[in-house]
């Protein structure tokens, strides 16, 4: 197993403009995307990679000029590995509205020759969706061998199986939920007035001023984070673990688990695009597929095609496996062939980004699988 | 069953200093308290109740001038109620840092003139139980007919069973836990970053220009209001409703929960002082018995005397009951007398301030035992 070595980075610019969910529409757009691998004569051996909320589309490889920069699936994605690039073409696309070079809030928009800020238009993982159907008409793929994602890339793939039912023959879910709960949308707005109420935050604007409202940021990513790990992985990593040999009796540092999540907070808030943070939550909140059906998932993946791989992780109570129970069972009420696995594994919602054995072997299994359906429709 | 009626608070200034567990010491400070029902002659009725984290010592009853600030758990005390205040004399004690009339961080410090602030020493459990010791003295009260406590206050209550083994005879510890996790710590230290990273923080000193760190209060209080409620009652309680008709695409109030948390925070930040926040979830995560002797919880409550009633409910999962099995398991392993009760109530860990017939009727039969056998000794 090895890396699909050094990539670069490609952008396509769209004219054509894109009707959005909130009846806005983008003029005008770039999408900045990555591939692995190569296309097939009959172009059937294509997956496309959705990135969750603070990925990109660099999902495996390194970049020439950032050897340290290992996209952030490259334990999945590779030639030899569970996604194997010596026989699928991979493609990684960075969603509108993210701030890893496609069109988002910090570019400028064209009708006020100023950056965006807070007049970038509200996205859905339905208009995200929408986004990437039309690189896939640019790149000549008329149907996906599988679209895959994990948390809010799989809310993008069950998207796909909804929307474009004809163009994917395999949809892969993982870690992901049918609707966010109550809990889930109560922490993404605590994140997000963490991050409006700070001054530097400027209502969105705050490129003008030549800021970034990092306190809120951090903030925000801090309690993110605590929700992407188990409570007892957390127990495990820093449990009471003093970072000196006492207490300290004052507000700076005091545990290891705090110096961790203020060090990973201040790492987002150097890189992380505080609008950006703001819509993505916002797309995580309004994911709802049964919504126009008064509530009936089963009703919502009604027409849906594709053969479908489930699978969540036992500690994570972000996106807890009952959840995905709702949509497998959605799923079989609809007779679609589904494949469900519970992972049993420590580490909570992180879990779909880490190796793990089982988990690995069996998105491995999975694609030989749809590699030799492949080629038995071939021959 | 009626309530006690409206209470005046009363205060009792303290000038001998005492010693923190820090090395500090506070030189001069007052501690405000409520009493219901009378002492006895023998002075064997007394009950002592520890407030958590956003409480006070306004425990029952109501004030002729704020009808409508009912005590804290006005549920469970008054006459004819759980604790009865017929039989039982119950005192509520505002704890030193804390903001509604115990010597706080808003205070003026003698030794410059001005408010306390940031330099307001860091207490621990300890140090407060070592406060409500001089104050059972000063009302001439040597030993408790009970501790008790819920959350915060149920670590003061143990904490009396291990440093005043004497003192009390029954100790009552609801919803509690022996040591918080690290991510209890993790919640509370995002908590803190959002209150210190406010701008109008001014390191502790706000009080000097007039302001308040509202923002930083408000997120504080909303992530710690998401901890106390559990994730089945927030989905019953609010689900996905939303406030209008549809999605407001847009970073207002979409849903009903994010309406709802953001009134609380901004209820809370009207009047909760920000240091206080800071002093007391620094309690919450430096209380650790077992400490001292490397861990272990039952040397930590070997030298307890005190009978034991010991409360979790299924829904907490800020103290889950297994966290108290953690006691119960150190207490049995000392041969204690425990009684323990798992209440299955949908309320998570807020449960321990609400009305639950089984809660409230095991609390009132524990009470009623314990009455009898205060009678019985007297006989």
């Amino acid at each position: 197993m090895s890396s699909v070595g050094n990539v670069s980075p490609k952008t396509h610019r769209f004219s054509e403009p894109l009707m959005l969910q909130s009846g806005a529409s983008m003029a005008d757009y770039t999408l900045m995307y990555e591939t692995y691998g190569q296309l097939n004569a009959a172009k059937t051996n294509a997956i496309l990679i959705c990135h969750a909320l603070n990925a990109s589309h660099h999902v495996a490889g390194t970049y020439a000029d950032h050897p340290s920069e290992v996209g952030w699936w490259d334990n999945m994605i590779g030639p030899g590995k569970s996604i194997d690039t010596d026989r699928f073409f991979v493609i990684g696309v960075n969603n509108l509205g993210s701030c890893f070079g496609s069109t988002g809030p910090m570019h400028t928009n064209p009708l006020t020759g100023k950056p965006y800020g807070a007049d970038f238009p509200v996205v859905t993982v339905e208009d995200w969706v929408n986004a990437q159907a039309r690189l896939a008409d640019v790149l000549g793929i008329s149907q996906f061998a599988a679209v895959m994602g994990g948390s809010l890339g799989g809310m993008q793939a069950l998207s796909w199986s909804t929307m474009y039912p004809d163009r994917l023959k395999h949809c892969v879910v993982i870690a992901s939920t049918p609707k966010l709960s109550a809990q889930n949308i109560a922490f993404n707005d605590v994140a997000r007035q963490a991050i409006v109420s700070d001054p530097d935050f400027h209502g969105g604007d705050f490129y003008a001023y030549n800021v970034v409202p990092k306190s809120g940021l951090r903030v925000a990513r801090m309690v993110g984070h605590i929700t992407y790990l188990s409570n007892d992985d957390m127990a495990e990593k820093f449990g009471r673990d003093l970072k000196a040999a006492d207490y300290q009796f004052g507000f700076g540092v005091d545990f290891e688990i705090e110096s961790y999540l203020r060090y990973q907070g201040d790492k987002f808030s150097s890189y992380f695009d505080a609008n950006t943070y703001l819509l993505i939550t916002k797309a995580l909140d309004y994911f709802d597929p049964a919504r126009k059906y008064n509530g009936d998932l089963t009703k919502a993946l009604a027409m849906t095609k594709a053969q479908f791989l489930v699978i969540s992780f036992t500690t994570d109570w972000r996106f807890s496996p009952e959840r995905s129970h709702e949509i497998v069972k959605a799923l079989l009420s609809n007779t679609r062939d589904v494949t469900y696995a519970e992972i049993d594994a420590p580490h909570g919602h992180d879990a779909f980004l880490l190796d793990d054995a089982r988990y690995m072997n069996l998105v491995r299994s999975y694609f030989e699988r749809l590699h030799q359906q492949l080629d038995q429709e071939r021959a």
